[in-house]
């Protein structure tokens, strides 16, 4: 416990953050408020600001600050092939990877009814809308390869089918730089069924 | 880049935190705006009111929201032995040990010439002002046992000394439940030369 309960109160504070734990909430505590206020009162004001100001894009659900987010409203990127995601760090690496120039819709999630999450909680009654009136060509559903994550993808199939899209799934196989010996075997058994 | 400016400005401000690089931090804003708004809004707002309130202890220098800090203005502690750290962390490693129920006094760094810190930013006015008045019978000076600490406990010493006040320094050796192995070779020559 510490002597101060303010202080006390910015580690709980601290504490909520990912793989932040006791020692490291109070270093950084500390730090803040010994070495770098100037730092703390900018993390503290642009927080706010973030909290206040960002929310999800109206067209693909992605975190802006825009009502339309800068990917959608981008004149630079190819209409025809729309990718699906289950969050906004996802677009990230995609963006990062340089290989995708299509537009995205992010579901915020994955279909998990257990949790109360269904089509709508996902916002699918928007994409719904957007595959009717937007002419893409493929729809390329990039959820995660887990359970939801098949599931969420397997309604989506279902429902770019409907109206003739044709949809893809990213490959599953052995990543680059991987070795053998160390890789589950549930990606080998795909990595050998998918080769080519 | 983030498709979002200011996401991006959010991320920047994280990782001046210390430990926390590009991608902890993304992934701590992407938390916050995403999953744990509330616990956000907390961490924004205890943060600008830890950065106004927290100041100085006018006695011991340590970090608090009161003018006297709660250690200094106990009655429940011992007026005898006062205990010199070089940060407000440290006063909590003791508090926690629990060995420990004199007063304390933060200097809030060492004596660093190069730095431009000498004997007025480490508030050692203050602290030969507590010398004189408070009737202490023991200084111990539990400075960081490197160069910079040592020099000044040397100082520290030199100060007391003349007060006519016992100065003892925290002892050095081998640490519980260290093996003998991995300690460094300077370690294991004092605690040979202190052995008792």
């Amino acid at each position: 416990m510490n002597q101060s309960p303010l202080i006390e109160e910015l580690i709980q504070s601290f504490k909520v953050l990912p793989g932040v734990g006791k020692k490291s909430a109070q270093r950084m505590a500390y730090y803040l408020l010994e070495r770098n206020t100037k730092g703390g009162h900018l993390l503290s004001a642009k927080l706010a600001e973030s909290l206040e100001k960002i929310s999800s894009c109206h067209k693909c659900q992605d975190l802006t600050e825009y009502d339309i987010c800068q990917l959608c409203s981008s004149t630079a990127r190819n209409d025809l092939e729309l990718c699906i995601v289950e969050s906004p760090t996802d677009v990230i690496a995609i963006e990062q990877s340089g290989i995708f120039k299509g537009r995205y819709f992010v579901l915020k999630g994955h279909l998990s009814p257990i949790d109360g999450i269904g089509p709508n909680e996902l916002g699918l009654p928007i994409l719904q809308q957007r595959l009717q009136n937007e002419g893409f060509v493929e729809l390329i559903v990039a959820t995660n390869p887990t359970v939801e994550g098949e599931a969420t993808a397997h309604y989506l199939q279902n429902m770019a089918s409907k109206l003739n899209i044709k949809v893809t799934r990213l490959a599953q196989g052995i990543p680059m730089g991987g070795e053998l010996e160390y890789i589950d075997s549930g990606t080998l058994g795909q990595a050998f069924a998918d080769r080519k």
